[in-house]
């Protein structure tokens, strides 16, 4: 059975299960990218404050992050998966912080856990056809609420696995997905997480994270470390 | 800004608001009927023991509703809005109780509170147009978890007020009901809880409920009773 979880705090018990996280705008659209890029892992952590405290620990690692969209201060990266280009981030680790995404991935421990996005949909969509039966989709939404764009990238990883065993929530987001994306535009006029991001100036960012099937990297977190394919 | 919120857990600040409860199969779809047919108020309670409690107060009240989809054990009625014909119910107040749909409706206290289901979706818009900007749309859910058909009856709703000052979640139920009600067959392949309730013999009760803009009565819930259209 495939379940979605339009938020991370309806998820239940995933002992045993395969859960996969996603954050399309943008923490997992982010971090698949810097893997993708030849970063060597991923700290994700809930604080600010954490994130000092990991970078004791592990000196040479970039801080990354943003709170309300935008870069925190004394970090080294922000939020935008452009600025985690092969050049910056090739061989470094990174500590990372974002206000949605990265409590969507500790709120699933217990589970395997993997992360996605609409760029490495179709990957993800071929790693659930053999991963069992027992799948649980994690929208992060935004501020514990629904979020269209979390939505539709579980509803096109849904359609692409072509597996009709569903739950009510994901014949929702497969639904939502299968009408909705030949509307190019849909999006745009739907969410608003993502007008809030337009208004901040990330535009070319959205216009990234939209793209499906850009990348075939899955991230996997293991042990408190995101890393590329296991 | 009209807002859908999935599950009644997920209501947060209604006051000042106008909240519509719904669940479909079948809490308000019954409830909306006996009114139809008659029944002077409806006092929804969330246990059974509550209910006997209120039966000592209104001693000619009829006792209604539900426990796993099946009557409770020495009331009148069960959760069928078939049982609640004109000659049953016409001139009674009735104590009712079921599962999600009596309990959302008690989530939403502090606001101004109304019933929907698919058979008075239309009436329900009709208000809502006039009904000021703040509106929040409780689906019931089932066992705090999403349902399709009363996501489905929310969007239905939305989508005859012809307003797009609408959250995510509001988006994203019309559009489910938008694409989904060119397929009639549709929620028979989706919804969890209508093949639960197929299995337990209550195929009539669904066709009735389904059934969109049968009747234009709408429920009010004040102080502590439902009563018709005030």
């Amino acid at each position: 059975m495939i379940d979605v979880c339009f938020t991370y705090s309806e998820l239940q018990d995933t002992c045993g299960k395969l859960s996969v996280i996603i954050d399309t705008l943008r923490a997992t659209t982010t971090i698949i990218t810097a893997l993708n890029n030849g970063a060597r892992y991923i700290i994700p952590v809930e604080t600010v404050n954490e994130a000092s405290k990991q970078k004791n620990v592990y000196k040479d690692a970039l801080l990354g992050g943003e709170r309300k969209g935008l870069k925190i201060d004394g970090f080294d990266l922000g939020n935008s998966p452009l600025e985690y280009s092969k050049d910056i981030v090739s061989g470094s680790g990174i500590i990372f912080t974002t206000t949605n995404g990265t409590r969507a991935i500790k709120s699933a421990l217990g589970s395997k856990i993997i992360l996605a996005a609409l760029i490495n949909s179709k990957a993800v969509s071929d790693y659930i056809k053999s991963a069992g039966n027992e799948i649980t989709i994690v929208c992060s939404g935004t501020k514990g609420r629904f979020t269209m764009e979390d939505t539709y990238t579980a509803g096109c990883i849904i359609s692409k696995t072509a597996r009709y065993d569903l739950t009510d929530s994901a014949f929702a987001a497969k639904c939502l997905y299968e009408s909705m994306n030949k509307d190019p535009e849909f999006l745009y006029k739907t969410c608003t997480h993502l007008k809030y991001l337009v208004n901040k100036g990330f535009k070319e960012d959205i216009m990234y994270s939209l793209k499906e099937d850009t990348t075939e990297t899955i991230p996997f977190y293991i042990d408190g470390k995101i890393i590329r394919d296991i």
